[in-house]
């Protein structure tokens, strides 16, 4: 019977909710983002410690695919289009020199070590990708997604998901043995910026038609569900164009943003997703098996791995070297590697181009840099706060507070300054 | 891959979320409650129509099951077991009678139809329990939640659920040939009604410090998320108990309903609920498969079980001789069968009691009461309305506005008068 599962997912979700939330509040209290609360929830509760949450299952992973939209979603609508255009220069270069240099070092480290062409090319290719929600997420923990900084790191992650999505169907067909020509590289690029831009200027045209006439529906929540919805729809289709499911939500969220229900999609989403996102961060830290991390080979491969990529996006954070503000803010917050990577790593697994010890080293660096880029940026955010140069901006609220925030029950304790909208 | 189906289910959420919001809404227009929009939605978009919604999927049928804990739980958040308590002896009543009559009346019209002893028995129970999912869900989009006979209609279909159950678990045993002693009997009775008397008690003790500590934690969601995750904690206690998930939701709704945070937790479960809870009405509206319906004798024997499953129930309405207010009203709002029944179908279906004719007759009659019921019901409100009796007492609010009522933007339309919560 279909329901057997059922009884089991319930108890991984209050372990799984229970665990994020305190772990979450805890790390806080310690001055470190939630979201390391988060993924130290999922390695605790994951299949190679407690055994709790299994993120291959395949609700339990739709549930955390479904949040990593939600996300996104959320991230998009607290985005302007111009401030990120305007930082656009700085996130190209970002993003261009933060995929070439980390995948340049990764295949020269893997040939070094004794790696064929093709797997150096994989391993390499895994290191391209900054996971956008491990970035914004730390980011938004720490009031800094609306600062210059911010905004860089967040275009330029979009921007190297979407590359590293062309890479990875090069390296498919590589890996395959197909012959890899310049028209077929041409002809994926430019499905997946032509969906991003198609998607902002055709939904800016539509949108807001379709949501004032949403609006008209009394439901309550009705506003922010279609508005969901609508995130989904573009999740399918940026997948359906050979794009990336959370670019796709991400625009959604960037089209619905200078819409004037803004506001009250914002309310009903955010408080989706604190019941989704941490499935997706928890999930993240489950996946992790802390067994194999031990062996000789993957601790010396991977931790080469985790050398040239913390090395190679940290130093693309000083490319846009005409930047005024922080290159290091922005270098660190581009560190971590999250699901672009492990697809590129499952996929050399799965065509036997990576054996399994390569799997792990992969694993171990989106592991490893995953985790030490949220102490790491909640350190540069306090050396910065100590020299008075950034930390405390007026209007830094939004998504921040909404996704890690402050209290919003006004009967617990007073709201932050710095609580209203941007 | 694991990844295939989640494009799909990409998909099946945007046209499920769509539809529902659209319906639901065209619904309200024409003096219906939304939830009749929602099922019709579900029966468009079902596997016998357009197919796009699969009510079997596990993904799908997880997260409806986790629609239904949601709603469960928001309504025992807005349920006073004090007022509750005060219609208990008219509850009882109507429990009682709900379950002896239709099961009588149903044991008698399938052994005139010449079926045998235990398909007779098992058409008759699959008579017993009121979906509390749909007659809670139809009071509120009327706003007669909150009136005594909404109290008396919700007391009596969790009560006549839990009859269900233990009425389900001596089937089960004879279906199965195994002998049915009434030790066995009083065994899985007290269980079931053991669980909720000490869900409340030991968690009325020991809740209110839980949450205490938990408002504690400032990121916002955070109440809300825990409360959600206590409600699944007994939903799963509830099941391992032998009673209902549903159950256990609604008994940690109880439990909250009197803590100081519960309008903190409220906030975030309503919008968190806007998404899950149609997810739940879509997939019973999507597992009609309307080309069963045709034939001759599923049409017989299932008019013949609509006929008495109607008229047991609007009779139970009336067994409160003593109660002052519309009986008529408590015994429409009875009438909607849903999960239980189909549970005792699918079960005899599987143990060959049942032939796939007598399966689909069932399906009618819990589709019937379920469709014919919020009409039914508005029209009944509407002349108490007019006759000046019940419709707009103050203070209907809670849930009524919350699960589907009105417009919560304050941007868009001045809230409803009655909107303060009880």
């Amino acid at each position: 019977m279909i329901d057997s599962y059922f009884p089991h997912l319930l108890i991984a979700l209050v372990a799984l909710l229970a665990t994020a939330k305190l772990l979450g509040a805890l790390a806080q209290r310690i001055g470190q983002p939630a979201v390391v609360g988060e993924l130290i929830a999922g390695v605790l509760l994951g299949t190679s410690l407690l055994g709790l949450v299994n993120p291959t299952n395949p609700v339990l992973h739709a549930l955390a695919e479904l949040g990593v939209l939600v996300l996104l979603f959320e991230i998009g609508l607290h985005t302007d289009l111009r401030s990120l255009a305007k930082v656009g220069s700085q996130a190209i270069t970002v993003a261009i020199v933060g995929v070439a240099l980390p995948f340049g070092l990764g295949y020269a480290v893997s040939q070094a070590l004794g790696l064929g062409t093709i797997p150096s090319i994989v391993a390499g290719a895994a290191l391209t990708a900054t996971s956008i929600g491990i970035s914004a997420r730390t980011l938004s923990d720490l009031n800094q997604l609306h600062t210059p900084e911010g905004q860089i790191v967040l275009g330029a992650a979009v921007l190297d998901d979407i590359v590293g999505l062309v890479i990875l169907s090069v390296v498919a067909n590589l890996v395959e043995g197909t012959a890899v020509t310049a028209g077929e590289i041409a002809k994926t690029s430019s499905l997946a910026i032509g969906f991003v831009v198609a998607a902002i200027v055709i939904g800016g045209l539509v949108m807001p038609h379709v949501f004032r006439l949403v609006a008209r529906i009394e439901a309550s929540g009705t506003l922010g569900v279609i508005g969901l919805a609508f995130a989904f729809l573009l999740a399918w289709l940026a997948d359906e164009a050979g794009s990336a499911t959370i670019i796709g939500a991400f625009s959604a969220g960037l089209i619905l943003h200078g819409t004037p229900q803004r506001q009250a999609i914002e309310k009903t989403t955010t408080s989706i997703g604190h019941f989704f996102v941490p499935i997706f961060f928890v999930s993240v830290g489950a996946a992790v098996d802390i067994r194999t991390l031990g062996e000789p080979r993957v601790l010396l491969f991977g931790g080469a791995l985790i050398a040239v990529g913390v090395l190679g996006k940290f130093v693309a954070g000083f490319a846009p070297f005409w930047f005024n503000g922080s290159k290091s803010l922005i270098g660190i917050a581009m560190i971590p590697r999250g699901e672009v990577g492990l697809i590129f790593a499952q996929m050399g697994l799965a065509t036997g181009t990576l054996t399994s010890q390569l799997y792990s080293a992969i694993a171990l660096m989106v592991l490893a840099t995953t985790f030490i880029t949220p102490p790491l940026l909640a350190m540069r955010v306090r050396s910065s706060a100590a020299s008075a140069e950034s930390a405390d901006r007026p209007g830094d609220g939004g998504i921040d507070d909404l996704v890690a925030g402050t209290s919003t029950y006004p009967t617990q304790r007073p709201q932050r300054p710095q609580k209203g909208r941007d």
